[in-house]
C-alpha cells in the first residue's frame, strides 16, 4: 500500500522504518528535503540522530515535500509536532488529503514554557477535532499518540503485547480500516473503539499522566492496560 | 483511627462504609445533617438511594456537619463534588483542618453543559494543587479520583486487584501514611507515586479517557494496569 509518513522525528522514522518493513511503498514528508537531509548531527533538544544519518540505512523511504507525500499516500499518518500540525496540514490542503483516511497521533504538547509540558488544546477540544474540521473531506482517526514510538509498532516488545490502544473518529470504515494496520501490521491485540472523535480529547488528555508516569518509572516504555 | 470523610454521595458512603469495617471511628461530614437525613427518595441524578435510606445499615458512621468532621478525623478525606470542594473546604477552614492528612479524591467535573462532562480545571491547575494551596498547613494527598468507589475500596474484586493506582502530593510523610491505608486498608497492590501535586493535573485530566471507556466498555467496573 502507499502509504505518506508526515514528519520526519522518531516517530515518523519509527513508523517509515517498520511500514516499509512490511512491504508497504513508504514516502517521509518534510517542509524542505533539503534542509532535512543537510542534518547530519543529532538534534540539540531530543538527542535524535540528524535526518541524513538515519536515511543512509533506510534509503527506500523517499524523502519529499510534505504535499508530495500527501499526494503520493493512499493513507496518511500525520507524525508532525503537534504545535505545528495544523499549520502544516493548511499548508498541504484539503485537495491533496480528499477522500483519503488520516491517522492522527499528533499530541498538542507545548514545552515553550519549561518542563513539564502542558497542552495548547485540551478539555472543550482536541487536535483531532481541530485536524478534522480543517478537513472535512478527509476521514481521520485518532490512534497510537498514547505510547512512545517503538511500541506504536512493536507493541508485542513489552509484556507480550498485552497492553491497550485507544481509537477515535467519525468515519466507522476509516476506523476498521485503521484497525487492520494496527492489528494485523504492527500486532496490537487489544485496540478499544472509544466512538467519535470528540474522544481523542480524552486519549490526548492523557499525556500529562503518561509524562508523570515516565518521570515515576524512569523510562517511556511503559503502557497501561485496561482491565475489565 | 478517627476518619472524617466529606461528602454523603457514593464515593463518601462506599469509603464510610469500608473503614468503619476496618474497625476505623468515621463520621461522615455533610452540609446540613438535618436536611441529608431528610433525603429518603433516590437522588433524582444519579439513583443514589436517599441517605437516610443508607444510614439505617450504617448508623455505625455519624452524620455531622462537615466541620464537626474535619475535628473528629486525623485523617480527612475530601469525598465532595469537585464543583463544590473549594466553597466546602473554605468553608471548614485552615484551623480545623491544619497538620492533619488529607486525602483528596475529587474531580472538577462539568456536568453544567451537558454530556459528556468537561472539566472545570485543567492543564495549567488542578483541584488537588488548589486545594493544597487553599489548605498550606495540611498535608494534601491525590489519590483514588481515577477509579469508581467500588474499586476504591475493594481493588480485589476485579482481576485479582492486579491494577493501578497513582498518589501524589508534596508531603512526603502523609503520602507514605496514605500508601499505608490504601495496601494494608483497602488491599492496593501496585500504587505509583507520580512526585509532588502538580501531578495531579495528570490524573485528573485522565477523567476524560475514564468516561470514554465506560461508554465503550458499558461498565464503569473496570481500571488500568500500568505494564512496565
Amino acid at each position: 500500500m502507499k502509504i505518506a509518513i508526515l514528519g520526519t522525528g522518531m516517530v515518523g522514522r519509527t513508523l517509515a522504518e517498520r511500514l516499509a518493513g512490511l512491504g508497504h511503498d513508504v514516502q517521509i514528508g518534510t517542509r524542505s528535503p533539503q534542509e532535512t537531509m543537510a542534518r547530519t548531527s543529532p538534534d540539540p533538544n531530543m538527542g535524535t540522530p540528524g535526518f541524513a544519518t538515519w536515511h543512509k540505512d533506510h534509503a527506500n523511504v523517499k524523502l519529499v515535500r510534505f504535499e508530495e507525500a500527501a499526494r503520493h499516500g493512499e493513507l496518511v499518518m500525520n507524525a508532525t509536532a503537534g504545535r505545528a500540525t495544523i499549520e502544516i496540514l493548511s499548508g498541504i490542503g484539503q485537495e491533496a488529503l480528499a477522500g483519503k483516511t488520516l491517522i492522527d497521533i499528533s499530541n498538542s504538547l507545548d514545552f515553550s514554557k519549561g518542563m513539564p509540558p502542558t497542552l495548547l488544546v485540551s478539555n472543550t477540544d482536541s487536535l483531532g477535532e481541530a485536524v478534522q474540521r480543517l478537513l472535512p473531506k478527509t476521514r481521520v482517526v485518532k490512534t497510537l499518540n498514547t505510547v512512545n514510538a517503538e511500541l506504536m509498532v512493536r507493541p508485542a516488545s513489552l509484556a507480550k503485547g498485552e497492553h491497550t490502544l485507544f481509537l477515535c473518529g467519525d468515519d466507522e470504515g476509516a476506523k476498521a480500516q485503521v484497525r487492520t494496520l494496527l492489528c494485523e501490521g504492527f500486532g496490537w491485540t487489544d485496540v478499544i473503539d472509544l466512538g467519535g472523535m470528540r474522544a481523542a480529547r480524552g486519549t490526548e488528555m492523557y499525556l500529562p499522566l503518561w509524562i508523570s508516569l515516565w518521570g515515576a518509572l524512569k523510562t517511556p516504555s511503559f503502557s497501561i492496560r485496561v482491565v475489565r
